[in-house]
């Protein structure tokens, strides 16, 4: 583990960030998900709740199996013991125990109101649950952290059994526990003297969990550490309920950036653009262009009357230098940005690239992505763009003369499409029709058709993922939408994209070059 | 006036909010977000430039005449004289005396360096631009406004110069000087600081324009103005340059519903969603939901395991009453639901459901969940669900016989699509054609043309947003696939899902309930 233990970032995307209306993550998705915010270097990645939600129970047995973590150790969340009977036999903390996680985080009432009309048990019984259920994990060799529950609130209102339940918590071997601000109301000022409070009340590692309700979720969680807190949960592009948690990205890079607190790995903050984008092309919520730190816009400038000073020395506007998050400057109406990382790209991909390739693609790159193209989520297209540039001409096995599909339907049956699809490849013209689930499945099996017997290897390929997006929000169905394609060969996969008016038109664009990128790689 | 002048609450939405990337408002656009502003009861609206800007010049002159503004004044932005000549014989100052506003707000350098490298003058010579531009404008007979541009940077780098343009501001009669965090780089203990230096080495009134670039510019602004700041700037839902500026609702909401501070006309933030979304309506930028205080998700709840507890005490679980902001509180419905949150989501939305319909719908909901259904982004759905249970059947308005779509292309030119319709509607067989950018769009045309003589009101009604995702990846385009739809009827929006192996077919269903659930809506 390259991640120290002394101060914890604690990513919890996967499960409270989960919680935003609109996102629906699959199990699939979850993974994809942890990989991604492993490499920004997080100590703890919060998985979701084995046991008490199946796609959960899913998500920790692939985990085991599949998921190999460089930095972050997985916790899985549960709830304190049922009233009333044993934490050794209480089936939902066996879940917890055997999820194979390297921690299980326990939320824990800690606001009296709370125990008595949510949980309907005494508060006695409660400090007897959570005393019970850290014991017994701890016993099974489990490290514990637990969540105190609407904390701040309970502080409020009972400050003497809010901190008591931290007492028996800490007293029966949990590590850390974080106070939450559940419902979000909290302000800077008030968590610093809570924080302050608890830390000469209690004796242990206390840790922050803040709602943005107030639009204060990354000063709360701030405000916490520099009263004394060494724990700070967050969600990748500030997921969650409501107003969604703290963007685990914003507090990250202020303590490191303007606190000078190193808290990840050194040097992995500079990914922290690229992987704040990728989440968002998992999850499908597009980003907002403003977000701070990562956001497309937070760098850009509308140069104008200062553009000869920002030449001169480009810190008297920014607050920063982009680099460090891994993000760029950008002057609106100037070619000024990119190529550096253009460049960098290239020679990531294996291509020693020439300054006159360097601006060519640049510029190119950026016209594409002025006309709604995403490299960032499509590397396979990326590289593609720039074998052209290097090589000439674009890799191509085959040359599409036209295609059609249609789809119909009638009631009481599913729908049906149908495509054809004519092409010169090795020398003749083919015309071959395929069918599908649906307009794109059967383009997909009509080209395949077409091309199996000159590239038998794309037998091996698959398409195992589609999303389709609306570039220009606002004028629905009539608008430009984005489509990519994961493709894999069984051993890796590769993402293209695809952008048009029609759907199925992007959809074509991203296949065929899904299966160019695949073709290329296996040397045909 | 109704607004008292102890502290300022100053809105530059025209001005620094029009700074943000892609925000490009008119002249009416200006005059109509004004109008909307006023509501909120704020004290000053910063309108723009006139003299530098022609189309802010048009602004002040429009609103001499047809502005009528109950409780804000307008305040226009300009800089400081030319190095070098007199400001009475500097045109654009005599632009801002005469624009007819009730305040001017000159923008300063207060950082030595940009002094030298922006503006390219001496630092006396600054301090002699800020003197007699204020002096000047004051014998004028105009109230004046400092805006201290990168002050918090400048304080940094030469603490007594910085000052010292306060000082002089001071001393020529301005009424305030703003701290401006130009560069958005602050901390909010950092801003409590350097104001409370400031606030006792000068003797005036001093306010805050924080900007967005550590994610802390609401906190900043009010750590401003617990340190004594009585004067706070920003814009309406945190619009500007980057990553923008402070959202002022969020400060103005923190300070009153939090920190006991009536700095609005009584009453008044009760008005604030609405005013919010009316002023995205005109910019046309897509509110984010889960905006503080005012986004549609601000208050939204997935109940599930506390739905009880929350028909208890709706304030266990909200942070205040969603009604002092003019929002409300939602109850989201998701594959965790229980019978208590479709009991409490049915009231929500108009109907009083007895045991039985609770119970079938609660099984119905999982069961369409389980196939990949989505509810708690799809309430337009789930309320047509809800309707057909009580009502004993769903909403109809037409009877589908069959649909068919083609998309075709050929290289060079873009594709299209072409849809046949047959349909049963108002005792008759309908078969209509539409054409379209895509497949979706040209059933979402044949569909229109098919009933709209039927049904006049569906003119109004427009699709604003579609989305299409894998349900359970892993396999592709043969996948099952989630469309949502988001249809408008200008003055609402409600979202619908549809899903199906087919993406034509998912969109087709959540299509047609969409302009179903207008239509109901609509009282067809």
């Amino acid at each position: 583990m390259s991640t120290p233990d002394t101060f914890h970032v604690y990513d919890t995307t996967l499960r409270d960030g989960a919680q935003q209306e609109g996102l629906n993550l699959s199990v699939a998705d979850k993974l994809a998900i942890a990989r991604h915010i492993d490499g920004l270097g997080v100590g703890f990645i919060e998985g979701g709740w084995p046991g008490a939600n199946p796609k959960d129970t899913e998500f920790f047995a692939k985990a085991r199996e599949e998921l190999k973590l460089q930095n972050a150790q997985l916790a899985a969340f549960g709830a304190t013991r049922r009233a009333g009977i044993k934490a050794a036999d209480d089936p939902l903390i066996a879940a917890l125990r055997d999820s194979g996680a390297g921690v299980v985080t326990l939320v824990a009432k800690s606001h009296d109101r709370h125990v008595e009309l949510a949980l309907r048990t005494t508060l006695e019984e409660n400090l007897a649950m959570v005393r019970d259920t850290v014991s017994h994990l701890r016993a099974e060799g489990q490290r514990v952290f637990v969540d105190a529950e609407h904390f701040f609130n309970g502080y409020r209102e009972n400050r003497a059994y809010a901190l008591e339940v931290l007492n028996v918590a800490f007293e029966a071997g949990a590590d850390v526990v974080a106070l939450c601000d559940t419902n979000g109301g909290m302000l800077p000022n008030w968590v610093s003297d809570v924080v302050d409070d608890v830390l000469s009340s209690t004796s242990g590692r206390i840790g922050i969990h803040a709602h943005n309700d107030t639009g204060c979720a990354v000063a709360n969680s701030l405000a916490a550490v520099e009263a004394g807190a060494s724990h700070v949960q967050g969600c990748i592009n500030g997921y969650g309920e409501r107003t969604g948690n703290a963007d685990l990205i914003n507090v990250v890079a202020n303590l490191e950036l303007k606190l000078d607190r190193q808290v990840l790995p050194a040097g992995l903050l500079r990914d922290a653009t690229r992987i704040a984008h990728a989440v968002a092309e998992v999850t499908n919520v597009p980003p907002s262009s403003r977000q701070p730190y990562v956001g497309v816009s937070a760098f850009a400038h509308k140069a104008g009357l200062h553009a000869s000073a920002i030449k001169v020395d480009p810190n008297l506007y920014q607050h920063m230098d982009p680099e460090g998050i891994g993000n760029d400057m950008r002057l609106l109406v100037s070619d000024m940005a990119g190529r550096a990382s253009i460049e960098l790209k290239g020679r990531e991909l294996g291509f020693e690239l020439g300054k006159d390739v360097i601006v060519e693609v640049t510029a190119k790159v950026k016209e594409l992505e002025q006309r709604g193209y995403t490299f960032d989520a499509a590397d396979a297209s990326f590289e593609l763009l720039l074998a052209e540039a290097v090589e000439g001409s674009r890799p191509s096995y085959f040359e599409v003369e036209s295609w059609r599909v249609i789809t119909d339907s009638a009631p009481g049956e599913e729908a049906g499409s149908e495509a054809t699809v004519k092409l010169m490849a090795g020398g003749d013209r083919l015309v071959v029709t395929g069918e599908g689930n649906g307009p794109v499945n059967a383009l997909d099996h009509a080209l395949r058709r077409a091309i199996q017997q000159l590239y038998p290897e794309i037998v091996k390929f698959e398409l195992i993922d589609y999303k389709v997006r609306i570039v220009d929000q606002g004028h629905g169905t009539d608008a430009i939408t984005r489509v990519l394609i994961e493709t894999s060969d069984g051993e890796s996969s590769w993402v293209t994209v695809g952008v048009g008016h029609n759907v199925i038109e992007a959809s074509w664009e991203a296949l065929v070059d899904g299966l160019a990128f695949g073709l290329r790689r296996h040397g045909a």
